[in-house]
């Protein structure tokens, strides 16, 4: 193969966000890039799509090795957008982030980013989700550099498992103790509602909290590595079967 | 116990829907029903939170027995408003639907329907998304009622193991076959996008298409039982963690 590799990205915290700029930069090096990311921030959007709305994507920038569209609609929906109608051809890798936020332990099944990697992974095209600890809008990613590198250059070598794609989560810091593949960790989130009340009187919410995890000893989790200066990387698989289950509830076929 | 069970039921068409009203008066026998639904359709919106817009609630209806509140977020944010907002007590047991349209294979990732579920195993209740091949407003129903009886009187006795909760797909039918439990299958969709042009010259898009699985064989699939006349039952994982792939993902953190 002579072209070099098609990297499609997308993200949740929309075109503008420096998470996505700090991506590009660091990828361009592996190939030609190929954005298409919401229009606005899409914070916890999960794999959800636009059904009862129409989607609208608009052109932002064209150059040699980088193009750039926005697209209305959900990180998912820029996936979607993306493979059947804006690439010039199935991409190599698909790629999510870099997330403002962590998207570790079952926020996975929250996160917008994490979605472009399923995406990516129904599409059957080897997928990242990268996700940084850093919330602010001009957060500097650059510590992440080599771990995107590094994952990135072992992903177009050796593909991923079919079914299968990457949840990368780093630290809020510059440098990290190192990389753990860590599973994924388990764990509610509290005091989710913050009550207020519009001058009209009636009350509204926002949702809020904090995540804490089942067992914040058990050293095993992406959450325990990330809590403690890893870059922790969790593959995850598109296929939900519970297997272990099934045979227990075949009493229910009688 | 002397109380009666407990029972949550949210879905994703909305709290006016034909399909939430037939899983109301089917489960109604066997325990409390406390609806905490959206306001207004949110097909496709997987386990999204709202999380840049404020997010209202309100009583619908209250008598012996049931009682049922509208919630302007989706259907995730119904199921962490009732738990944290409106419940009495813990619930026994949270249901999801019954659903206007199928949710086998991958289309779980993308449902609302199975995202109250996920929600509910998030919070360690026992769970279960029902979903059906009728896709109008109007439909007909009845025909799931001695499938949802079987399931909730089997979930309300037995439990279901940590993690683990049950996405129930019936054909568009008033008899099946009988019940299969099966795997989720692996599919994908095309011709994803309707464009469309607005009357000022642009172009928008909706999202359509139609699901096709990878292997129509394969039998072992939820989909070729739903396609088959049967009521497929799938258990899911909250843990995404592809286990098998951890090993050989390890050279990534020398």
């Amino acid at each position: 193969m002579n072209e070099r590799p098609l990297i499609l990205i997308s993200n949740d915290d929309g075109y503008q966000a420096k998470g996505i700029a700090a991506l590009v930069d660091m990828v361009r090096k592996f190939g030609d890039v190929f954005v298409v990311a919401p229009d606005a921030p899409r914070s916890g959007a999960s794999m959800g799509i636009t059904a009862h709305d129409p989607v609208r994507n608009k052109l932002i920038k064209e150059e040699p090795g980088l193009t750039v569209w926005s697209c209305s609609g959900t990180p998912d929906d820029c996936v979607k957008m993306a493979f059947e109608v804006l690439l010039p051809r199935r991409p190599d890798l698909v790629l999510g982030g870099i997330n403002h936020g962590n998207n570790c332990a079952v926020n996975a099944h929250y996160s917008g980013t994490v979605s472009i990697a399923f995406e990516g992974c129904i599409k059957q095209v080897p997928s990242v989700a990268f996700s940084s600890g850093y919330l602010q809008a001009d957060a500097d990613f650059e510590g992440m550099r080599p771990v995107v590198e590094k994952v990135v250059a072992y992903v177009l070598e050796h593909g991923l498992p079919k079914g299968v794609c990457l949840n990368v989560n780093a630290p809020a810091a510059q440098t990290f103790q190192g990389i753990k593949v860590q599973r994924m960790g388990m764990g509610d989130w509290h005091e989710e509602w913050q009550e207020a009340q519009h001058p009209h009187g009636w009350n509204y919410y926002w949702i809020a909290g904090y995540y804490a995890p089942f067992d914040p000893q058990d050293r095993t989790s992406d959450t325990w590595a990330f809590d403690h200066g890893y870059v922790a990387i969790t593959p995850l698989q598109l296929d939900l079967t519970a297997y272990e289950a099934m045979n227990e509830l075949k009493i229910l076929q009688e």
